[in-house]
Order: C-alpha cells, then structure tokens, then sequence
C-alpha cells in the first residue's frame, strides 16, 4: 500500500495533467460509464461535525475508491484543518487498497482543474486577463489552472480582505509571476477587477453575488467554483439570464449550488437553459463558444468522478516514479 | 495516522476483549445509540467484483468510519485472498483518518467474539464440549471465542473434507490444547459431532443444513454463522422451530440470512418467533434461557457497528502500548 501526502502528489501530477484526467473524468461520466452513487453524509452531532464518504467506480479509468472528507468547524479552535480530507484508492482489478492520499490537496487540483477544463473549453483563445475572486484554500488551483489554458499576462486578485488580496498576490505572483509570464496584483474594488477581464473565477463563501454582471466585458468566461450549497450564491442572476452557454460539471450541481438554484427559484433562470454538462461538451454532444462576443458560464460543485479518476492518475504516476511511502498491512 | 496489521492488532487485542466489545456495540445497536446506514454495495463487473462500504457511527465508543471489504472470487487464481478488507478509522472528535488496520483478521475477530457473545449470553454455564462445523478462514476465532466463554473439555471438528478436518483440529490442539486444557479432534461424521455437544457452531457456506437437528443434546446452544445470504442455509430448521429462544446480532440478519428466512418462506417459522436482537438481551429489555433444558439459538450475519466499535477498541489499545507503524500523510 502506498501513501502519498501532498508533496508527493505534486511531485508527480502537473496541473495540466489533472485538467486532462478531469476532462477524462467529466466525459466518462456524461456518458454514464461510470456508477458514482450519492455521497453519504454522517453527521457526528456531539462534535458538530459531519462525515462524507464520496465512492463509485469508473470503469474506463480503472478507479474505485472513496474520499472521506469530514467537515468539522469546531476544528479551527484546536488549531486543526476544519475539512480533513483523505482518498482511499482501490485496485479495481482485486478490491484491494492501493493508496491512501492527501485528500485536502487532491480537492484543491482536482477543483482547480475542473474550472482549468471549462477555460480551456469555453474560454476564448485570446483570453489575457483573468480576474479571481477570493483567495481562500481553493484559491492557487484556481489561479495556476487558468494559467495553464489560457496566455493571460494579467491577474486581477479581489477579496474582501483588502489586505488578504494583497498577501494572496505577492505570493502568487512570487510562486507563477516568471514561470508564466504574468502580473498577479490586488485591486481594491470588484469593478476593477472586472475592467478588461477576458475569465472571471469565483471562488468564495459567499451568500451573495460578488460582483456586479452587467461590468463585464463582452465575451467573457465566468467559473462559478465556490457555491455548494443551496443559501451560497457568489455569481450575479445577470451571468444566468445572459449567458449564451450555461454548462455545469454534473446535473447533480444544478441541486445543490444556489448559483443556479436561485436563480431558478427566482424564476430568473430555467433549469431547461442550462446547455449541459461539461462532459457532454467534450463528447462532442454538445456546442462550445459560438462567437467571440457571447458570454460563458461554467458552475461546479464537484463529484467523486473526478477525486477517483485523478487519484487513481496520481497513483499510477507515483508507482512509475517511485514516489511516497510504500508500508505493508 | 497509524497501520495496523493483524499481527499489531493480535498483541493489542485479546478474544475476551473484543467479546466485551462486541456486547457493546450490540447493546448499543439495539438501543438505537448508533447510526448504521445501510451499506454500500458497488459491482465492479469488469473483475466480477464487488466493493462494499460499510460506514457508521456510534456515538457512545466515540467510534466512526468505515470498512471496505471487497469480494472478487478471482483473485483466488491470483493467489490472493478473495476478500480483501480494510479498515478505516476516523477520529470522532475531529474528523480526521487515525488508523487504517488490516480489515481480514478485524472480521474474523469480531465474528468469532460475536458468537462468542451470544453463547456467553445463552448457552448452559455447564457446558463442557463443543461441535465445531467448518474449517475455513473463519473457524479459528469461531473456536477461540467458545473456549473463552465456557469450560470446554472437549471440542469435536466436522468438515465435509475429513482431511481439512483433521488438519485443523491438529492445528488447534496445538494452539489452544493446552492454554486452555481441552482436547481439540476431527470426527467423521455430523452425528458423531454433534454426541453430548453443548455448543454448536456452524460456519460454512453451505446451502443446506450440516446436520440434522433431531440428534442435538437438550439444552444445547447453537450459532448459525456462515449464513449470510438468502441462499446460503446451514442450519436445520429444527432449530428453528424447537428453539425456545432464538435471537439474531441485527434485524437486518433476518433479510440476509437463508437460515432465517427459508423457514420463514416455508411456512415453518414467523419473523414474530424471533426473540429479539442479543442487544435486547444485553440491554435487559429480552430474558435469556429459561431452563438447562431448553435449546437456543444465534444467528449472525455481522454489522459494521460490530467493526466500528472494535476496531476503535483496538486503535486505542494501540495508541496506549505504543504498536504499529505511525506515518504522516
């Protein structure tokens, strides 16, 4: 059995490797090739806290397994991460189990990497100034995936910390300024942050929206990341009711993401206007960007089909390269 | 986060321990102290497979997280086991991965203590010999538990292969004979079993009975233990309906196991002659055996509250005697 911590996984998978085996992850399950059941939620009431197991199996990708995320608040005060997260991967061939990962960073690239594929997907080509919304733990993977896709020379950093904002960009523009090329800086209004802006990432907690719809730029590309449940709402009713492409990661986002279901319950927005899943997209089932001047929008809320085959990815990397701890049960 | 493997597990937890903590997690179970959602099943066709995930949490052992167990018949042609089970522990307080054990020696354990339990709880204080059918994976810690709860002086093994009885029963003798100064010996028939047997244990995966009921002593203790699928039956109906007390580990057993619902089918026995879950007993809420006469009854198809509950046992013991192989993810 092998063990991988978030170095190691770094050590073997690029971001650009997670955006293809969740481009990967999406098609397989828009073609329903995979068997990924509700997650179960446990809730632990004595510590407020709740247990998810995320499980399934995809076949074409040969990955079984579960993520065990636990989302426990109360964390915080013993000084612990309050979401620890760990991914079990089986070997889908014998059931038995193959590594057990970091499961924190595993979220984080495989989150980065899914708004990465939407940019690449939907995004235009001549995409040079992204705007990013938040600079939480979600924040770096969402900057270094856009990054990856597209050759942005501007990054615009808005939090409501203003002071966050700028410690998140001295450090981003320190850790990708000279691999890519690229001036990461934090301006001090929403509205600026839009000015120019060819891709637009949100990625908050916020209840919401985080900007104002109508100050975007014409053809530009909005991820929705941060809202996963249904009171989160970080994306203006403006980018639903004027977006000429609406596609999700899986139809199950539309239930749980109040970008969407707001909007919905509103009666702002239909559910039948959402184009489709990504994943449809990249089957060829359905159309990407139809001109240079129409807005796109992509919502994710995440799936296990991409924590098992991108663990699954990182697994097989790391056997080739030898990396992480290998122990014997 | 710590690893243990079954020979840690084998110096932290002894038969008798994991017996009182299998009465725990049964009393628990059955004063709806837990939360047990139904387990996971996921068909891997490919492999001709299967991944079960049997999560829960049961708040008063502080015990939560889940068991993966995988059936792929042919692993067997691989030269491996074709049950591979793994244990994973969460930290109820935080959420987070402490322990991930060997989950193969964690079934045998608490199945065998499970049994255990119940002839603690039923069988005749006076009981000297003991009928032991079967000699797979699970017998040893079938026969471990008996010798741990009764003065047995004489146990008497039957397999349908003589020679794997006798293998066995030589093995055992070696193992046991003297810490617990018993004669352990293979017999060629059911019949000749079953002679002056107090206790009787069945674990095979046999279809139809192992033997006939009419030859049990009176007062004899039974426990069905390898039924546990609707077409698996090794217990004579007899049993079932000369029983004067018949208790299950779960409710659920009675939807799992072919010695219980194949009388029901034919008419031979109610769901509503079902005593109680052992837990009932345990708990104070059931009465035990009402005479050295009357014949009982156990029937076991296990629980992931018997995994939980013991396995957050042997964690703690670990962590306290300082065994296993700690590693940082």
């Amino acid at each position: 059995m092998r063990i991988l911590s978030a170095a190691d996984i770094k050590k073997v998978m690029s971001m650009k490797d997670a955006i293809a085996a969740d481009k990967v992850a999406l098609q397989v399950y828009s073609e329903k090739k995979c068997n990924i059941p509700l997650r179960a939620n446990l809730n632990i009431p004595e510590y407020d806290g709740q247990s998810l197991y995320m499980y399934g199996y995809v076949a074409p990708a040969k990955a079984s397994g579960v993520k065990i995320v636990s989302v426990y608040p109360h964390n915080i005060e013993k000084g612990l991460t309050s979401v620890p997260a760990t991914m079990v991967v089986l070997n889908s061939e014998t059931g038995e189990v193959n590594c057990l990962m970091d499961g924190t960073y595993l979220t984080q690239l495989r989150t980065g990497a899914v708004a990465g594929a939407a940019t690449d997907e939907l995004a235009r080509e001549d995409s040079h100034v992204f705007a990013l919304f938040g600079t939480g733990g979600q924040a770096e993977s969402q900057l270094e995936a856009v990054l990856n896709v597209r050759p942005i020379r501007e990054v615009k950093v808005f939090d409501i910390s203003a002071e966050r904002a700028q410690a998140f960009a001295a450090k981003m523009q320190a850790e990708y300024g000279q691999k890519f090329n690229v001036e990461i800086k934090a301006v001090a209004s929403a509205a600026q942050a839009l000015e120019d802006a060819d891709i637009v990432t949100a990625v908050t907690t916020a209840k919401k929206a985080v900007f104002d719809g109508s100050l975007l730029k014409r053809g530009a590309h909005v991820n929705g990341v941060g809202s996963y449940t249904p009171d989160m709402a970080e994306i203006p009713e403006y980018v639903l009711t004027h977006a000429g492409k609406v596609y999700v990661d899986t139809f199950d986002a539309v239930k749980e993401s109040g970008d969407i279901i707001q909007p919905i319950k509103n009666g702002a927005f239909k559910e039948t206007q959402i184009t489709g899943e990504l994943g449809e997209k990249l089957a060829g089932f359905k159309p990407g960007r139809s001109s240079q001047d129409e807005l796109t929008f992509f919502e994710t809320t995440g799936s296990a089909v991409l924590d098992l085959v991108v663990s699954q990815k990182i697994y097989e990397a790391a056997v080739k390269a030898g990396i992480g701890q290998v122990i014997t049960l």
